[in-house]
């Protein structure tokens, strides 16, 4: 009797953990520079839902411009610290389609994995969350079945199968294929500093929607000049270290602390220095744009 | 020996009603004017996420033009009638952010939560839904963990993660905050009326895809005059008072029913009088736009 | 005591069985030419997830240009075959809402539903997947409560709702209503076929966020010609049978094959004929369109 009642409390619990062993987050980001207006997205998510019907499919976006590594790299960088340990972004910019470029994973120290091929796409995220460690993609057994005669679209046949089936457990991180170095091939970009009182960094993105101008110098970097809202930023905005814009913008904690069109400096959302005009473009009104080739230098003057 | 098997039971029930117990419908649906270029609607997501790994996470749109309250209230009337009671609206369209406008969840007669900061958005779903009861969003205990520094994305920090844990069953209705009256900031528009046989009402939206024109008129109102398919409507549209457009459209039942580029006027899919050219753009042909500024004025003669 | 137990194991298979019971995949895809910036395509996901809240839903494309049936043909056939059996697509590109087109899902030999207005819509992947069966909607029962008056979104009202209830389970695949001939409402094209050494065939597609130029002509009827990496393609493109560009290309494995801006010929990953510029706009280069009225004709050179 007592055996059986075991056996009930054993089945039970089988059924149960059998359903709550592959409770993993199941997440799978997607992100790519293939635009919503075609199939090509759908089909990526189908091949995952094929893996398992229980995961879930996100976008991070799909709209990053053709072959824009860069883009990628810092759409990356400023997301995936959102989502929590063990999701699985699968970020396909790849100019490099069918080249030697390798096919990698990358756990990062915080938990996430990164599905990418390996042309630049991690520089930021590799720099900012650290390296846990990364990993080869094995195509040999990697590849959705069938598939080894398309040459061009990784994004589905490699890169979605694999991050689908980490995501639903059907395969381990070890599994994925052989170790590699924690290296990731880097994009060189101006790192932020402060130099004799002069802050310099890279134009890392456009908030386009608004057309803001983040830049990569980090909240700590600039409390080291001890600003005070309305204290003077003076700025610089350089393209390939050709001068493109100068001028003047107060330190704001909000956007209408300043009228309409004018200029202010402010910390975003990740909490980096970024210039703004009050509902307008900066971006547009001056010609700024972003990526490695973008640069910029702050001075600050405190108020009176 | 039955101890033990309502202990087997109990673990059983209690499982399952874990199990069970989160199983409120789960959903938030999030409306923004951040575009998908970028990552802070992933961001948004994978703060939700975060939160709770088997939330189902949708949109609403986000592609609300920049700082249009107007457009964010019209898309909410649109859509929330639609989806179930227990479902969690995160809208941010937030000019204000950093500003005193207050943070709230309403919560409809018909059960839907909608999180949000109270700067008109509401507008239009309290009227039509009602307002079951209105909460301020207490951020000292429902705010992301390590966010107090970022003063700029709200959307993030505030609306989804609150959001999400009131989607997740993390918090109740009660623990978002206190209770505020039953009032929300509302934008001044054109009510629907019928006076003397004049039909005058708002342009609520277009329908941008297609060019059509839709108006606040429903067929309630409409059918007072007790129109016939194949009746003349004589319509004049005017932006702050001022007319831009006079003509004449046939009541129709399909835009089939008017040779293709010619006007009709037509009850929409939210029942509402709306006019269109057929495989046309009224909006682009004729330069008529919509919002709390445009208003419509329309009589009817009943064909021979 | 015996009986007591078996009622516990009753219990517990009861209450899994119905968990699992509702577990098909429960997926629906949903296309349209609605866009994505009102609320359109957030209402039938609303409806679908009143149907059932454990639905997952998710989006082929809604940038469809405005009623271009041809285009929604082709995009299911790209993505149908990578969802698995059982998924359920919901198609809403309705030029002739409200007239006497005929609603209906087909179900392919490879176990996806399509629901539909039988337009066109369905030439590509009947012909590709082949039809399993076909049954007309009963709008009588199938179509959403107190939606009998609204003419204009059968989207919504019929489509996404009949949609989610095959999904979850609620109807079967029978209780859509009646069986019609295995037949749909074709687009005429030029089917692809080898004649006398030229490859003639359809430029189905473009892949628009490139550029590309996609035609229906397979890899088995492109290796009739045993073609070889640096073969030369002699390749017309035709709009309404008048030729609009003519020109060589070199057959590739990778874009990078050629110069920048130069075209080459490759198979894309529907392993199909197609043309591209090497980081630039085949199309747009050179005027191409797609669709039943655009046609190509190859012929091909082997390298020396």
């Amino acid at each position: 009797m007592r055996k059986k009642i075991q056996k009930v409390i054993g089945i039970v619990l089988l059924l149960l953990s059998t359903h709550y062993a592959f409770s993993q987050n199941k997440i799978v980001v997607f992100q790519s520079d293939f635009g919503l207006k075609d199939g090509a997205v759908s089909a990526m998510k189908g091949v995952a839902t094929g893996v398992s019907p229980d995961l879930k499919l996100y976008d991070l976006t799909h709209e990053i411009p053709a072959y824009n590594i860069w883009e990628a790299a810092f759409r990356l960088q400023q997301t995936v610290p959102y989502w929590p340990a063990g999701t699985v972004f699968v970020s396909v910019v790849d100019p490099g389609v069918g080249t030697s470029r390798k096919s990698v994973v990358l756990k990062t120290n915080t938990g996430q994995f990164i599905v990418t091929p390996d042309n630049g796409t991690l520089t930021l995220v590799a720099a900012s969350l650290g390296i846990a460690e990364i990993r080869e993609i094995d195509e040999a057994v990697n590849r959705r079945k069938d598939s080894q005669q398309s040459y061009t679209f990784h994004g589905r046949d490699v890169y979605a199968y694999t991050g689908a089936r980490l995501a639903a457990g059907a395969i381990s991180f070890e599994q994925v294929g052989p170790v590699l170095p924690k290296k990731v091939v880097s994009i060189p970009y101006q790192q932020a500093v402060l130099e004799g009182g002069t802050l310099k960094g890279n134009i890392s993105i456009l908030d386009i929607q608004y057309g803001n101008i983040w830049t990569n110098i980090s909240a700590e970097l600039f409390n080291q000049l001890h600003p005070q809202y309305g204290d003077i930023l003076h700025v610089t905005f350089f393209h390939n270290g050709k001068k493109v814009y100068q001028g003047d913008a107060p330190y704001s904690q909000t956007f209408g602390a300043v009228p309409k069109g004018k200029p202010l400096g402010y910390l975003n959302s990740l909490l980096q220095l970024s210039f703004a005009l009050n509902e307008g473009s900066f971006a547009n009104t001056y010609h700024i744009g972003s990526g490695s080739e973008w640069s910029v230098q702050v001075t600050l003057s405190h108020k009176k």
